[in-house]
C-alpha cells in the first residue's frame, strides 16, 4: 500500500486536510461520470500546483500515427488516444482581486472533500486564507447528471469570513487544452466556433482526423445568500475560450453563489450542424429543473443503480467501502445504454492505455454487467465484437491469414487495432480466446442461446479459423504449437506455447465445431444462412479438429503442472518473497529485458485459464498450479488480485482471499501500484465484485443453477449481495454461521448451496 | 535479381538509356563520397519524376524521440537520423524560358551515365528535346575531392543542336529540404543566414537539438567553348536559398559551362563563428588549382588507394565490377583520417538504419580496412569504441547493469545507443562479443598488443562484466543460460539461449581472463593502473569463471548440431527450397510476427560463430551445421551471403562460394533484396572483400603466420589481392593452377599455404 489518507465510510469517498502532494491522487480518486462523459476531479478555481487536468467524452478519440524506427509489415497505422476535452468546470474567482488558488493560500483550513457513491455527487469545502488576508469559505457541489447524460452542474459558493470583499466569479470554457499524455506534442482538437450569448457559451470543436464533432457548453446563474440575483456581467472571448464575469461586492458573513451548468453534445448522437442548438436545448432543460431537482433525480438514479448492483459488508468499513467505490465507479462509466460503447480500462479518469475496449471487457467485466443489469446490456457487449467481425477479418488479413480468419484487436475504439507495439498487437493473440468465452459465459449464465446462432456463431468461425491457422505443426513435438505469443502475463514477450494461450486455442475450436453442429440441426435456417455467408465446408473443419486435437500443452513432470511457456523453467526462479520490497513494483524499477527474462508475472496467467475453466482440473489441481505460479505472481496488473482471490477461496484459504480482496477492491484507494494519480483502474473493478460474488460467494452456474459454496473471511459479520438470473433478483446475505437466500418476485428458483438443492420461493427467506 | 540494368565493366559503372523508373536505384549506386561526405547521384537540374535527393555530412545526425505506446524502463531515449544536408549541386536550366527536366522532355536521347571508380568521378550525358523543341547536349563531371574533402566540383555544359537558345544557369543552395524518411515531419535545420556576394554564396545552418553547425556553400564560373566569360548575372535569396543566374544566348552548336564549386565545412573542424571564412579558403583553393587539376589530383588520390586496395578478376567482368564497386564504396566512406567517424551501413547514399555505426564495423570491416590501410585506421575503429567506454556503461546502467559493466549500444552515433526497438537495444547483446573479438582479431592480424594494455582490457573487462551479469542460472539445466536475446538472425526476437551469443559471451570472459592474466604478468604497470581504475578483484573474476566454465549451449542430439536457440526445432521447418518465390523476401511480403515464428534466418547466425571461432571446430562440424543452416537461410541481410561465401570456399564447394559471391559483390548493382534505391549496403562490402580475400584466398592468421588455401572459381581465370600484413605488402595471385606470391619490399616474409611453409621475398615472385 502507497496512500492512506481517503477517511473509511461505507457510502463515501472522503479527504479531509488539503496536501498538494496528493491532489493528482483524488483527481483520480473522485472522478465523476455518467457512461457518456467523465471527468477527473480537477478543482474548479484554478490551480497552480501539480495537477493533472482531464475530461473526457466517450467515445471521442485520437489516432497517433505509430512511430517507429523501422516499420515492419502488419505494424499496426495508430495508437488511439483518450482525448482530454475542452474544460467546461473551470471558475476562476477573483477575491478583491487575487486569484483564488489553493496552492498559493497563506492557509487552507478544514479541507474536505466528499464523493457520494449512494447519491452519485462530488462536494468540496474549505476555508482559505489569502495573500491579501482575505479568509474565505469556499464550497461546492458538482455531478454529472445519469438522467441527463450530457449534462454537469456545479453549485459553487464563497462566504468572506473575516472581512467585506470583491467576489468576482469567472465561469468559463476553454478549448486551449493539451492532453497530459505529453510523448506528443500534436494538437488534437480543432476549435470551429465560440459563441457567446447572454449568460450561455458554446465552443465548438472537432478532433483532428476523426473528426468528431463536439458543443461543450455553459450557463450560468449567480445567487446572493441563496437568492438568485440578475448581475450584470462581462464576457470575453477568443478563438479557443469563452468567459462571463460575475462581480459582487459580498459583505462579510454573505455566501455569494455560482451554478454552473455544462457539459458536451456529440455528433454521434446530433447532426453536427444541430450541436448548438441540441446545448441549448439540454441546458433549457436544466434550467427548467434547476439545479436541486436535478440533484434530486441523480439521487434516484444512483438509488436505482444500487438497489440492483450494491454488496454490503458489516464489521469491516474498509472492506465495504473498497467495494462500493468499485460498484460505483464502473457504473459511472458503463451503463449499458449504448453498443457502440465499451468500457475503456481507465474510464473517464485517466488516459493511460488509450484505447477503450480489451480483453477485460470479456473477460473481467461481462459477469458483472450480466449480475447487476438487465441481461441486455451484457448482450450489447457481445454485440459490440459481433459489429466489429469484419474489421477483426481485416486485422488477421494484414497479418496473412486468410479465408475468414478473424483475430480481434487488443486495443480498440472502432474495431481496428489501437495499439502500436508489435508484442502486444500481434502476440497477446489470447484476447481471441476470451471473447470467444464470453459467448459461452452468456449463454451458460443467461440461457439465452438466440445469440448464437443470430450473431455469436459467425464470431466463433472467424475466431476458430484464426486459431487453426496461427498453430503449426512441429516435426520435434509430434504436435502442433503455437510460437511467438504473449500470454496474459505481459512481462513475457514472444514465448512459444503459452499454455493458457494454447489451451483456450483449442477450446475455441472445440466450441465453435459443437455450436456448428447445435445449430446445424437445431437452428437449420441460421445454419444455412451462415454457412453460405461464411463457406465454411465440413474438409476445414476436419482441419480444425485436427489441430484442436492434437494441441501441445507444455507440462513439467517435475513440478506436475502445466507450464507457463516452453522456456519458464529456464527461469531464475526467485519467489517474489525473496525480492528486495525496494525494487516493487518492478515495473517501475526495472529495465524491460529483466522484467522480461525474470520469472515474475504480471497477473493471472496459467491460473486465468484454471479459473475460466475451473471445471476441466480437479481441485487438488488448482492448487497444485496456485502454489506453483502464485509465489512468482507480482500482481503489478490490476486485473490479477481477484482471479487469485476467487481461487483462493475456492481453496479455502480466506486469509489470501481476504488479503487479494483488499487488494483489488482498494487497488487505487490505498493505490497500491504507486500509479493512482494516472487515473483508476476501471475494468479490474468487476474483478473486485467477482471476488466477492463468485470467491467468497462461490456462485456458479452449474448445469443451468445457480450454485453457490458461501463463505465468509473471519474479518466480516456478514456480507450480501444480488444477482439478477434470468430475470429473477435474488439476494444472498452470508453470515459467519448462515446463509440467506431471499426472491423477490417471479418463480420459484432451485439452486445449489454447497452442492445441496435448495429451492428459493419469492419473498420467502431461505436460510442454509 | 531484380536489376540488370547496370552495363558491365572492369572500372566503371554505366548506365545506357534513360529510364525513369530506375533513376532512385542509380541515384543509390551511382553515389559519390569523400569519407568526409557524400551524396546520392541526383541531377543538378531539377527533375521532377520519383527521385530520392540526398546530400549527407559525415557526423552530422539527429536524436529524434523515441516514440511508444507505452513507455518501459530502459528504452532509449531517441533514434539517430542521418539527416539529409543543404543541397549544394543543384543548378536550374532554362531553355527559352523552359525548364530543363528529363522528366517532362519531349525526347531523351543517348543518356549515358558513368561513375568511374579507377579516377574517383560521376559522368552524364545525354541529348534532351525539349517541349519547345529545341535539343540540346548535356554533359557533366562531378566528384567529391578525395585531397579537398569539403569540396565537391561539378563541370555542367549544354549545347543546343538544332538552333541557336538561350541557356540560363541557375546554380544554387538550399536550406529547404527535409528527410526522405518521412515518418516524422519535423524540421531538422535552422537556417541561420545566408550570404551571397559576387559569384559566392554561403548558408549557413544548424541541426535542431545537436546543434551542428555547418556552413554550405558555391562558386560558380561560366564558360562559352570553353572560355571562361565573365557574364553579368542576377542573384536571389531567400531565407532558406541562393541563387545566382548566368543567362547566355548560345548559338547552335556553342558550349555553354557552368563549373560550380561546393560542399560544406562544420564545426567538428572549425571554430563555429569561422565557418564562413572556411568555406571561402576552401573556394580559395579551389579556384586556385581549378577543376581540371582538382580533377587531376582526384585521379591520384584514388590511384594510391587501388593501388593497395584493388582485386583483380580475369575472365569474368561482372564479379570484377563487383569487387571494384565494394572497395570503391567503402573508400568513398570511410578513409580512417578521423577517430571520430565511423561507418555507417549506408554510408552517405541514403538514410535508413539511421546511425552510423554497427556492430558492422568490428565483424565486417576491420578486416578489410586492416589489409588495405596502414594498421592506424583499424586501431582509430577500435579507439572509437574504447571512446565510448563509459557511455556504454552508462547504457548497461540504465538497464540495471552494475560495477562498471558494459553494454555497447546497438547503433551509436556518439556512444549512447541511438536505436529505439527494444528487441534490438536490449536484446541485440551479442554486438558486444564482436566489439571484443575486433580486439583479439586486431591483436592476431597486426601482432600489435600495444593496444590492450594501453586501452582494449578496459573494454574487455567492462565486456566480461556485462557478459557475467547478464547470464542467469537455470536450475533445470543446470548451467547458465543468457534468457532473452536477439541473436544475429534478427528474424528471431526474445529468444533464449541463442547459440551464438552464448558462446561468443563465454569467450569474451575467456578472453578478457587470458590478457588479465598476460598483462598482470607482462605489463605490470599497465596492470595496477587498470585494476585501480576498474577494481576488479580475483573474487569477482573466479565469479566470471563460473559462468564461463558453465555455460549452456544449445543442440539437437538427433541432427547434432548446435541450435540457433531453445525453440529452433518447434518451427515449421519447410526450407527456403520450399518457399513460394513470391513470398521473397519474406521481410517485405509477411507480417513480423509470421516471420518471427518462421524458421527463415536473416543472415548467419549459429555460422557467424562458426566464422569468428573457425579453429574451435573441425570441418565436419562447420559442414554439418552449414547444410543444416543455410537452407533456411534467405539472406536479406546485406550481411549474410558473404558468410556463407567464405564458408563454402572452405568447404570446398566453389560453385556455391562463388553464388554466394555474386550476391554479396552486386547485392545492390543487381538489387538482389528489391531496395537499392533506399541506398547501398555499404558495410557488408568489407564482405565482399572477405569472400575473396578469406573466402577464395583462404587467407587466415595462424601462429602469427599470414596462411592461403587458394581456391579460384572455374568462372575465372585468375584473380589477385594485396594485403598489407604487419606494414608488408603481399600481392597474391591465383590462377586456376598455380598461385604467385610477391612481396613489395621489407623482410622476408614466412607464409603458409595449403599447410606448407613458403617464403617470400621482396621483389621474387614465388610460385605455388
Amino acid at each position: 500500500m502507497n496512500l492512506d489518507y481517503i477517511i473509511h465510510d461505507e457510502w463515501s469517498i472522503i479527504e479531509e486536510g488539503f496536501n498538494p502532494d496528493t491532489v493528482k491522487a483524488s483527481e483520480s480518486l473522485f472522478s465523476i461520470g455518467n457512461g457518456a462523459m467523465g471527468q477527473r476531479a480537477n478543482f474548479e478555481e484554478s490551480y497552480s500546483g501539480p495537477t493533472f487536468q482531464g475530461s473526457y467524452i466517450a467515445g471521442v478519440y485520437y489516432p497517433d500515427k505509430t512511430r517507429v524506427g523501422w516499420w515492419k509489415n502488419g505494424y499496426p497505422e495508430y495508437f488511439a488516444k483518450v482525448l482530454n476535452a475542452p474544460n467546461w468546470i473551470g471558475i476562476n474567482v477573483l477575491v478583491n482581486n487575487e486569484k483564488l488558488d489553493l496552492y498559493t493560500c497563506k492557509e487552507v483550513a478544514n479541507f474536505r472533500r466528499e464523493l457520494n457513491m449512494k447519491e452519485g455527487w462530488l462536494s468540496r469545502s474549505f476555508e482559505a486564507t489569502l495573500q491579501n488576508d482575505v479568509k474565505v469559505k469556499v464550497e461546492s457541489t458538482r455531478f454529472l447528471s445519469l438522467s441527463h447524460d450530457e449534462l454537469g452542474a456545479i453549485n459553487y459558493s464563497v462566504t468572506p469570513v473575516n472581512s467585506d470583499a470583491e467576489i468576482v466569479f469567472t465561469p468559463y470554457i476553454d478549448g486551449g487544452i493539451t492532453n497530459e499524455d505529453t510523448n506528443w506534442d500534436d494538437q488534437f482538437w480543432d476549435i470551429l466556433s465560440v459563441d457567446q450569448k447572454s449568460h450561455q457559451s458554446f465552443l465548438q470543436a472537432k478532433t483532428m482526423k476523426t473528426n468528431f464533432h463536439t458543443c461543450t457548453f455553459m450557463e450560468s446563474k449567480i445567487f446572493v445568500d441563496g437568492k438568485q440575483t440578475d448581475l450584470s456581467y462581462e464576457s470575453e472571448k477568443s478563438s479557443t475560450y469563452a468567459s462571463c464575469s460575475y462581480a459582487h461586492q459580498t459583505l462579510k458573513g454573505q455566501t455569494y453563489t455560482i451554478q454552473k451548468f455544462g457539459g458536451y453534445v456529440v455528433d454521434r448522437n446530433h447532426d453536427e450542424s444541430e450541436l448548438v442548438a441540441a446545448a441549448k436545448k439540454v441546458l433549457k432543460e436544466a434550467n427548467d429543473l434547476g439545479f436541486d431537482q436535478l440533484l434530486e433525480r441523480q439521487k434516484q438514479s444512483w438509488k436505482q443503480i444500487w438497489d440492483m448492483a450494491d454488496i454490503t459488508i458489516s464489521g469491516d468499513v474498509k472492506a465495504q467501502q473498497g467495494i462500493r467505490f468499485n460498484i460505483f465507479h464502473l457504473n459511472q462509466t458503463y451503463l449499458g445504454t449504448d453498443a457502440r460503447l465499451n468500457i475503456g480500462p481507465k474510464g473517464f479518469t485517466g488516459e493511460k492505455y488509450g484505447g477503450s475496449t480489451y480483453w477485460d471487457t470479456e473477460a473481467y467485466c461481462i459477469p458483472f454487467y450480466m449480475a447487476t443489469k438487465d441481461q441486455k446490456v451484457a448482450r450489447k457487449l457481445l454485440e459490440y465484437r459481433y459489429n466489429h467481425l469484419d474489421r477483426a477479418i481485416e486485422n488477421a488479413e494484414k497479418l496473412g491469414f486468410k479465408n475468414g480468419a478473424a483475430l480481434y484487436p487488443m486495443v480498440t475504439m472502432n474495431g481496428e487495432e489501437c495499439h502500436n507495439e508489435w508484442e502486444i498487437t500481434f502476440e497477446e493473440i489470447h484476447r481471441n480466446g476470451a471473447i470467444a468465452f464470453a459467448i459461452y459465459n452468456y449463454h451458460r449464465y443467461t440461457n439465452d442461446y438466440s445469440y448464437i446462432p443470430e450473431k455469436g456463431l459467425e464470431v466463433l468461425i472467424g475466431i476458430a479459423r484464426f486459431w487453426h491457422q496461427r498453430a503449426s505443426y512441429s516435426t520435434y513435438k509430434n504436435k502442433y504449437v503455437i510460437l511467438g505469443v504473449t500470454g496474459p502475463n505481459e512481462y513475457e514477450n514472444n514465448v512459444n506455447n503459452n499454455w493458457y494461450t494454447n489451451y483456450i486455442a483449442k477450446w475455441c475450436i472445440d466450441y465453435a465445431i459443437e455450436n456448428i453442429n447445435k445449430i446445424k440441426s437445431e437452428y437449420n435456417e441460421d445454419y444455412t444462412r451462415i454457412m453460405s455467408k461464411v463457406e465454411l465446408l465440413d474438409s476445414e473443419i476436419e482441419k480444425w479438429k485436427e489441430v484442436a486435437d492434437n494441441m501441445y500443452f507444455p507440462f513439467s513432470e517435475e513440478h506436475k503442472v502445466y507450464l507457463q511457456q516452453d522456456g519458464f523453467l529456464d527461469k531464475d526462479l526467485v519467489t517474489v518473497a525473496d525480492l528486495d520490497i525496494a525494487q516493487r513494483p518492478i515495473n517501475q524499477h526495472w529495465s524491460w529485458d529483466r522484467i522480461l527474462r525474470s520469472p515474475y508475472i504480471k497477473q493471472a496467467d496459467v491460473l486465468q485459464g484454471f479459473y475460466f475453466f475451473e471445471d476441466h482440473f480437479p481441485d487438488e489441481e488448482l492448487e497444485r498450479h496456485f502454489d506453483f505460479y502464485e509465489p512468482f505472481t507480482v500482481h503489478e496488473s490490476s486485473l490479477s488480485p481477484c482471479v487469485h482471490s476467487v481461487q483462493a477461496a475456492k481453496l479455502g484459504r480466506m486469509d489470501q482471499a481476504y488479503t487479494f480482496y483488499l487488494r483489488t477492491s482498494r487497488l487505487d484507494l490505498d493505490d497500491y501500484n504507486h500509479e493512482v494519480h494516472e487515473g483508476l483502474h476501471i475494468t479490474s473493478m468487476a474483478g473486485t465484485w467477482m471476488s466477492i460474488v463468485e470467491g467468497f460467494g462461490g456462485m456458479r452456474v452449474k448445469e443451468g443453477k445457480l450454485s453457490f459454496t458461501p463463505r465468509i473471511p473471519k474479518q466480516w459479520e456478514a456480507y450480501s449481495f444480488k444477482i439478477n438470473f434470468r430475470n429473477q433478483i435474488l439476494k444472498v446475505n452470508v453470515c459467519q454461521n448462515e446463509t440467506t437466500f431471499e426472491l423477490d418476485n417471479g418463480d420459484e428458483l432451485a439452486i445449489l448451496v454447497n452442492g445441496e438443492l435448495v429451492v428459493v420461493t419469492p419473498n420467502n427467506l431461505v436460510t442454509v
